[in-house]
């Protein structure tokens, strides 16, 4: 990850919780670029000396898309008013590229390609799959899935010889289940060898992710097995609650689950994570890390509405999730 | 509308939209009168020398009623303590008058006499219809509708030598669908001629406005058709959020829409917006414009909990209204 | 009712119910004319030496449409193999005719001309208005109301001096709730004056009636008032169940129900009426009477499939509403 | 009550409302001990020179439980980190003691015991019981009803020499209705001579208690009866509002309503009750009253996250239920 | 049970099944008596050289009430055309007796008394108590529970020295769940000790009780334990269908379950099981067994619509039911 | 096809329609071997001078499997009284071939294999893939693709190189949508380029096929391209109707519609078909058909209960699919 500083902020003196909120949060306010409604779900990577980003704006017909930014210090974005415009993988094929919108994307580097996944509009939400080599132009390719999916997430190097995907089989509206799910794939385009990783818990034990649980940041490679990072979703008497949490895979067989939090590693409790277009939603989706001293950064969306961080170690979360597994 | 001076305050300087709102919000609190709960979707008009308004104020049964108000300027208001009290127009019929609440008042002035038309419960929610000639004695008709139907809103002049309407009709709860329709009257009792005017939107085109729509204020008569400013909902996945947009209809056939909003002119971000009773709702019900300078107050409920007036000009909105259109 | 004959059957020796079915019901099967699925809901009357019908047809794309058939016995019926088609009573305005699909009709003769009302298409169900002289020439005028709405029923002469029709106001799917209420027009263009005629009743007292109700047959004038016939559903827990029973109202303020009948009068029991593609349907629509001897002849659709015959007396009607009133 | 001194400040200057919040609300933050996610709903009462109270903590896994606290002015609290243990009054039976999870307790001292009822896990919510003579050993008993039931409450001494309870029966989920019976028991284990209490408001009178009402602090006893304190539920198109109003029930025959109040007494305006877990709550569970003066601190849970204060007057309370009676 | 026979059929000869209808079901229609729309849970038992019965009549208002039958050989009844009338067992109490219907009746001989259990409209359904000792006078005492709750059926002797019932709590609609609850009672009055006694199952394993299960028939002592027949739905795409099953539970501890049948021992599959008022319900309320032969005969009502009869012996379904226990 | 001949019966004389029922429907019985609750939607083919099938048998659980059978004549079977047990194509992988519940299998032959795709438990329902070369030992592999789908049928030969499926997007429930997506795979195992291939109805244009659809029998290569017959439903008032209808998909790119019937093939009407488990379901999956003759016979489900034939020609279909087509 070059010699870029990932953001940072040391832990308060009186905390005692495994991760804790930027001071400054939200680093990327809703109304950020122009005709934007909120920008909050957003893939982060380091590339050439910064960091770049596909960041999901909803413009102000409240429509859905992905925007390219960069930064040099991962707080401060500068974000394109347009939205990403890719290119046909496959020019001859009409039907690829089709997507009447694009949301909640995940940005993914493997063998020095860089993937885009996110959720694409093709007759039903499902995950749409792009690359890049320079941030410049962009490809979209097959859709991995049938609809109707969302939160497909790639792992960043091949499994037993082929790509890895998680994702969360859905329906078509405000799906009131989800559990996570493995996938493999020889060519990026054909997938199969589907495998459950992990389900929703019983209302009794650990009611934060009872309702529906999805991939969050690209997994990420530790001694332990694969760190997931992931959103757990309890169903109040007044909607939905947002909660994020953390699991570890097992190397070779990802679909096994290790460890998993029974408590969750965040809750919507601030004001920017309680109020907006969504009350009461926290919903990492990247993270930067520092290999030599286990920093890393959790980008998440607050209340479907803003761009927020938080900090820990990766040590800090393994032990967390170890310690206190369902 | 003599010589009163329309509430105003100047855009912001690095403001980029079309309509700004008014830095003091709310301007009426939900404590305002005694016993009220809130006061929110509020119509006014100018009166001899004064601006006078129907509010809606629940009071702490949670019931729903509409008061007579008067102010100086617009902003500061004096809201009569009791509901407005309407005489039958026809006392010999028992029937007229049966209100079993009332809500989201509309006022409207044509040849010479004040109109108002709110959402009237009569075995469901309908448009009650009512007039005064002074403000002091008010005289309830009949309803305009059968039941089920909401944000019935007249036109301040006839069309065609009869009195029109729009209303949305709707289901006896909270509605999940809502189109806009127009009639017509000749003696605003009996309604026929019924148009269909506009639909909700795809959700993927536009989905601020895809689950359901209402008109706001009176139409206002512009040399490109009627102006029109509505409210649109999207059902997010922790319920409604209500959005303000604007659409210009045909002069002669007002059920003929020439241009609507693709963004939405406003929605919920503020505080008073995105907390209260109902949170994440602005929803425009009256304006006061001045002919020469082209300036528009718009009033409209917060949150279903407070008053609150947004600026404009009636150009500005037009150009957004066609140079963003559907 | 000119000289001829209405159907008739005696009434079964051991039968001690107010109304008995024909033993050869039904008496048009659902595939009696080419590419119907179904022939139900049906209005008919006497013309010139013969009875006519309008008939719903509903085809084997399964849409809905209303044909025009005839027969000499009221039992034996040619349809017309295709729908009606309707020329515009007010052909300058393309508005006017626009129905994506008309079903349920009624059949009523007020002043020696014939109108037709139905279930129309027109951005969600409402009431479509037709009339014929001569059962030749169709034409379609204004929907009576806005959407929704459907079993909109002509009264067959004027109250004081407005043409009146019963209606139930729905929603757009398959309405869980419903009541009769009244409305009336001077011109049969622009309607008003509404006023609810009677809801459901409490799920302990006559629970056939308490999910939603809807007018029947065209009310039939009596000494005691107009006798309406009309369709009461229970929800089961598999489902609607549809009954008929009866009710008078008054004469002059027909919104005012003098006695309504506690028991059905029929509900699903044979197996025409209990299998087929709604199962457990008896829906009146049609009734034909001799003035002279009291005979009523029933006309109602079973199962929503095939069209079918019962027999009583008006006064027997009569007598048990009035004997059995809610 | 000892000589112990309830928490107390006196009421707002221009505040014409019936009960007053506390300045420093929330007393208790979602934080204050140790993997609390939130301390709200909570049970008090004083005991041997200190205030003492049970407090509903869920913790960071979302899992809802019952702790002890203490405290010397009944504003600052020391809450134990981890939730009660109770050991079965019937050890020779392993069903007693079965508790997926506690919630929403109430404390109640009858004949110098200490009784605790809650909301209970067993195969579905329930009233659980349990007792302690020195809050120091708990003992859990039979639960008292069958599932589906919530907000039991005990009258605190016998009726008619039975123990007495006020409940909720409800069903599995967010339960959509709900009134309020009264039960006996001889013996605290069989419970019978359920009777109807109170039920919901139609929605046009009182529409704050119109989808479900619930039992809250235990009943007081005055010289004009039982008076109860307890929660209205209001369905907004946004999700339910939980309001505070008071009844005044007969001293022998407690299932007869005397008074109930027709306006709230409190509902979710502050920022602490709007926001949170559960938006737009206030939920009272408790109260503090000094029987010489009549003051009146009342405990309530606001937005399912925080514990909150209100101050009253005892008679003040009874005077607002007796002039705004249903 | 004296020496009167009970209704018997042998089994067909090439009928591999437990039990096997009655080959002249239904044995009562639905319009057995006057005014009836149905006649079908019914409760029967043997009483001075007859046959007794208490049948669940809905009349053509589709009221639920219980009428008393009795029968010289259990299969041709005759039951009263009225309703039972009960006394109240405690008349200084207004509240004791109020039933806004009763349905689904059970009836149990226990020490020379007969018992009644049903479900009894009181502010929802509730287990309503009534006894008798001569079928002439009949006595309504205290409900056993707080509603919402269905199918309580007495034990037919006194466990541990109480009286015991199972009950299936509900809710106040067509409830979509329900599990199998057993209570005590010293005095019949009050209940507790409330057990868990046996749930739906997995979709995947015994689907046909799935969805919800409710006890039949008051339960049988045999050798091997309590012998209960009970019913278990299925939800398909077009509604419930309910089957028949039965399952051992412990002498002592009849909360239990000892075995459990895995296959259903009755589906609907005969057109008066598949077709009337709520199509696909086989329901059994009642057995008549001789002691001696151990031949018992299963009444159940069908479709909701008809009482049918079914045959087996205890020895068949106890070999059944620990042969295919889940 | 060998030298069998296909069940045949020729075209009753009257009748109109394109495809007519076998006078002998249905040709299995819901009981014809042990333990079955029902045997329906079944997919057959010729195989060394008989004719096998893959049977769906609802046991006596009501659990769903597959079973093997074989018939000389394609009207009398022989099923096997105990499901397929498939061995795993991959024994070194535990996941592969687990499977909760197996239903609606549909049979292929593709270059001399015998693919077999049904739907699978894996976490919900998806599309199962096994094979057979002599339907003695049957292999399981990877499941098509990630729940939740349904209907998933195999081109009979491969298409560009590659095997080709369609199948049906779903949820987790009684699905109310669904639409025909194409996907392709180079080694039954992994799947992409998935495609569209057609949709519901608007309710007003060919409502028997409104509400979902779902691919049928394996398609027929003919010379206007593939002809595919498939189910379509209409939601009625009381629950899903089941019709069969036709398409014709383009021979290279099969996701490119050429015709689809407007009107339906067949809809429930005979008993056996309206009256069952799930009433008014007619449910096709196989067909066997002579391509001399041309003529074909069609398998479907009925009501969810039996098996039935349907005959027809395929140039009568192909030309009723053209004459008719959307």
């Amino acid at each position: 990850m070059s010699n870029l500083n990932i953001p940072w902020e040391d832990k308060p003196l009186n905390c005692d919780d495994t991760i804790w909120r930027y001071s400054k949060n939200p680093i990327i306010e809703r109304n950020a670029i122009k005709n934007s409604n909120s920008i909050f779900n957003s893939a982060v990577i380091s590339y050439e000396n910064e960091f770049v980003g596909i960041f999901r704006c909803d413009n102000k017909c409240r429509e859905m898309n992905i925007h390219f930014g960069s930064s040099k210090d991962g707080i401060n974005w500068k974000i394109k008013d347009k939205p990403i415009e890719f290119k046909s993988a496959n020019s001859s094929d009409e039907e690829v590229g089709i997507s009447s919108y694009k949301y909640d994307p995940r940005l993914c580097k493997i063998e020095n390609r860089y993937y885009i996944t996110w959720c694409n509009g093709y007759h039903g939400p499902t995950i749409g799959v792009g690359y890049t080599d320079d941030f410049k132009t962009f490809y979209q390719t097959e859709n991995a899935f049938l609809p109707f999916n969302r939160n497909g997430v790639l792992f960043p190097k091949k499994i037993n010889g082929k790509f890895a995907m998680l994702s969360r089989p859905s329906d078509n509206g405000h799906t009131q289940f989800g559990d996570i799910f493995y996938s493999e794939s020889p060519d990026l385009i054909h997938w199969g060898k589907h495998r459950h990783v992990m389900g929703t818990t019983n209302i009794n034990t650990s009611p934060w992710q009872s309702t529906k649980i999805g991939a969050g940041p690209v997994p990420i490679e530790t001694k332990e097995g694969w760190l997931l990072i992931y959103h757990g979703v309890l169903t109040s008497c007044n909607g939905y609650v947002y909660h994020m949490g953390a699991a570890i895979l097992d190397k070779e067989t990802p679909w096994k689950v290790l460890y998993r939090s029974r408590p969750y590693l965040l809750s919507p409790q601030k004001q920017y994570e309680c109020v907006g277009d969504v009350p009461n939603v926290v919903f990492p989706c990247a993270t930067l890390h520092d290999k030599k001293t286990g920093k890393i950064a959790i980008y998440y969306g607050a209340a479907d509405t803003v761009t927020c961080l938080a900090f820990s170690t990766i040590q800090d979360i393994i032990d967390f999730t170890k310690n206190n597994s369902l």
